[in-house]
């Protein structure tokens, strides 16, 4: 494995020497070899849909077909038309004694990506790595066996008309490979999970390279005392319903009870999409006061709080102030994304400044935390650490920096 | 221990409701206090040199005394007077559907530094870290001790006069508080350690925690074909003997063969201060040619090469090309500092670019690897990885960011 991740880390400096144009150019082939080989990829994840059972929840990530392969095509298309994220100047400076100081963002080297079923990530991740200057290792599924071969086998192809070597992106689909990628410290710079967080928390427990944790987020949406319910319910049904199974979906609604005479009003279009509600005891009352449907409406239990659904269900919270609901989101919050719905400037200003999450949100649904709508052009993947990145990671995310200091033979005093 | 690391989360709560004039306004009292309890603060540190052999090494940086502690409250005031890294705008948009999304540095919360025997450790740590808006851990060395128990006491009695916990900095001094310290995920947001490779190590091998690796350095000077000879003389006789114990020290010197005539011109300085050189073939007959001290001339072994002397010891290694002096780099380099002396442009840019190194520099010592020297203000240690600070690490760098996002009701479609 070591001779594996040695070849990787060679690469990555043959890398080093092409241009944001060479690089750009792999991309748009890349992007027509998709489009040319639409058969031989669909028939590689048809054997792997052979192998899932057929009621496997997994089996519509690990579909492709020829829509999502024509917008994979074009998704790459898009990275390459991106600005490149290398060798911009962070800071520069001069000092008093004439040495020049310039702090220029440059490739971290190798990227390791961990994934599951999901076989499109083999062209996300190494197309992102790749315009940042990165070779990667991707440790895939092995449900995902057959197709992520087809996919490196045409990403190597690509790679090596351009003069690259196939281990620019290597592939690995044993499952004791995880274990020496975590350990390749000194050949690997950085490991991004993507996945469930089970797999996020093998992850911390056994790195030793340094990782970026993503994705699991617990989702709260304050619905405060001064809060437009128009604007409320727009903001939880986008929240809640629009795409149930990603990690920025509401979790649990949390009501100020001055409210909560509407809270049936503001849960009518859940009720019509079929959202269970774990509601709390002064909830409950409203709710089925005001008609929730029974088969809908359950008593919360401790275990409703701090639960990321992935479903159609939701937790809801009555609190009597917003430093109640400031507790509940700090006892029970992911630090992913939060939202307040007020019109209350100074509350919706506490709210932004005191709750420690990746993407706090006044007015608006916690459904935009993703790097296309944050304007960043990509997205590899949701950082829920402090550490490096926070939120939406794109492109600039996944490089690093060095200085450059040029002297004409000044000594340090 | 979880419940000490509880109160000290706690206390970076009430820490993040102060303001920048708050903080500075703690950090001059204690200044102030530091000068007004010198006779107290020596005692204290007199015990800890009471208990420490008298041979060992350690005893100078364990050493506090008058001038030293009042460097420390200079350094307090400086650190007040530096612009806070808190709430800078990093980006900042207007989407087309009239959301507005901010990029805004925060603090990290608590942040964790493992140290060894220097007690000063405690207050420069301190002081950044609540800059930046974070409460502290401070794992010091059982050897300071008493010193840092005095100290950390003087912080506690000043934090209290304005009305904060003294959880806000926390000193753990028993050895078996790292393993916690270590595995405190959710409570602890970062950790650095600073000291030995050994400590390192352990550090890498057991956190849990998002760590910044800081310290070890191997650190080359290559001396190319196309050098000014005496810019070189300069560059290295800075770079190796300015001070021997830092991480910033040259370690091997790489010299292209075409100047190995003048090599022992070259180290006719390194003579005179005592420095031991280990050299290889072709540079050990050039040198007892040119008369070097045979007391301090070796012949290079495997390991002469990829160590960290920290002394005055330093390797020699002769190379025929550019080429070969990048391989030698990126072979036995820790990723810290490198540089080159040429006055040949082209040699000099591929340096610069090739080498994969937190600060590489070009007719310039070393020796300027430092917070202070790189016009940052201060400096809380020098990373040697690549995630979210590489190089001198300053206040900005013990900062992260959250995302705003303030709209009026807008959806996601």
């Amino acid at each position: 494995m070591t001779a594996l991740f040695n070849a990787t880390r060679d690469a990555s400096r043959i890398l080093a020497t092409r241009t944001p144009a060479d690089i750009d150019s792999i991309l748009l082939d890349l992007a027509q070899a998709t489009e040319d080989n639409i058969p031989a990829l669909l028939q590689a994840n048809q054997r792997d849909l052979d192998s899932m059972d057929t009621g496997n929840p997994m089996r519509d990530r690990l579909m492709l077909n020829d829509a999502r392969l024509r917008a994979i095509a074009a998704d790459l298309r898009h990275v390459a038309a991106l600005p490149s994220p290398l060798g911009r100047t962070l800071k520069h400076s001069t000092l008093p004694n004439g040495l020049d100081i310039e702090r220029v963002s440059v490739p971290f080297g190798v990227i390791g990506i961990i994934f599951e079923a999901r076989p499109n990530v083999c062209f996300d991740c190494f197309a992102l790595c790749l315009k940042a200057g990165s070779a990667c290792i991707l440790k895939g599924g092995s449900d995902a066996r057959e197709s992520c071969t087809a996919i490196v086998g045409l990403i190597h192809s690509v790679l090596q008309r351009h003069g690259l070597p196939a281990a620019t992106a290597l592939l690995l689909t044993d499952h004791a490979s995880t274990a020496a990628l975590l350990n390749a410290h000194g050949l690997v710079d950085l490991i991004i999970p993507r996945g469930s967080s089970r797999l996020i928390d093998f992850v911390r427990e056994n790195a030793r390279v340094p990782v970026i944790e993503t994705g699991a987020g617990v989702v709260h949406t304050y619905v405060d005392a001064r809060a437009d319910m128009a604007k409320a319910e727009a903001i939880v049904v986008n929240a809640k319903t629009r795409r149930v199974s990603v990690c920025n979906a509401l979790d649990c609604l949390i009501i100020n009870r001055e409210r909560l005479g509407e809270l049936p009003l503001l849960c009518t279009q859940l009720a019509d999409k079929g959202v269970t509600i774990y509601a709390d005891e002064r909830a409950y009352a409203s709710l089925a006061a005001g008609g929730y449907p029974a088969a809908l409406l359950q008593h919360a239990t401790p275990e409703s709080f701090g639960t990321e659904f992935l479903a159609l269900r939701m937790a809801v919270k009555t609190v009597d102030t917003l430093d109640e609901a400031l507790d509940h989101i700090r006892r029970y919050g992911s630090g992913h994304s939060e939202a307040i719905v007020t019109e209350d400037a100074q509350a919706a200003r506490r709210f932004l400044a005191d709750v420690d999450a990746a993407c706090v949100y006044h007015n608006a649904p916690t459904s935009f935390t993703d790097g296309a709508q944050f304007g960043l052009g990509a997205e590899i993947g949701i950082s829920t650490q402090k550490l490096h990145a926070r939120g939406p990671m794109a492109l600039e995310e996944i490089t690093t920096y060095k200085w450059l200091i040029r002297g004409n033979g000044q000594t340090r005093p």
